[in-house]
């Protein structure tokens, strides 16, 4: 037995692949596109483990994509978290929940889909700015 | 950079191991109480992938955990399906997308977490009970 994916749901998809591959740095896989049910689903993987996918499901009707309390978040481990928030910050995310402690922050998808980040082995020596970092909202 | 983990809630601990452990076939790889916070996250993995995690957090005190739409599902390769399917069936899992064609299966967790079932490789005979067998609500 082997965990395969995640699947979330989206309705945008340059907007997610924007974040997803150019921000936080997933790789596609593979795509299918299905025209007779008017969809295309896109999985993403991480280079350290690529078959760990996080597969988006691109209905091409819309829909609202509300968000439920049952799922949580996606995690992934960085090799330097703060040079990660930096990129991601400089690339218009906003850090909901800054590296403080140089460990662990979280940011959101363009539609909502909470996202961990977690640096690789020991925690990093704190520094500014996310040391003085308020958090934003909720993650 | 690599994928850790997909969190979701739980409200009840025994249930919920009972179905992912004991029911699917997840195994425990760690857990963490933290009593001040009043809460305890479970990860577990499955045995092809043990790094790749559910991780289960289990929030002392109740909450209601509704069902979003931008969260799909969790997506685990099984060796034999219609032998997955079978002792889920027996061990009282509704299988709400039974894998009519050997290949592919859907249910749900106790608390509505949607779960994909994919055979490992090429699909299997279609074989009965599965082929004759409707589906049941949404996954």
């Amino acid at each position: 037995m082997k965990f395969l994916h995640t699947m979330i749901r989206i309705n945008d998809e340059a907007k997610s692949l924007d974040f997803w591959c150019n921000k936080l740095g997933l790789i596609e896989q593979r795509r299918r596109e299905v025209e007779a049910g008017r969809f295309t689903l896109i999985f993403l993987g991480a280079e350290g483990n690529p078959d760990s996918q996080l597969e988006l499901t691109h209905n091409w009707d819309p829909e609202e994509y509300s968000e439920g309390r049952n799922f949580g978040h996606v995690a992934y481990e960085v090799d330097d978290i703060h040079a990660t928030c930096q990129k991601l910050m400089d690339a218009g995310v906003t850090i909901n929940r800054p590296p403080r402690e140089g460990k662990m922050a979280f940011i959101r998808s363009p539609e909502n889909i909470s996202v961990e980040l977690l640096q690789k082995g020991d925690a990093l020596e704190p520094a500014e700015p996310w040391i003085s970092m308020e958090n934003v909202g909720v993650w």
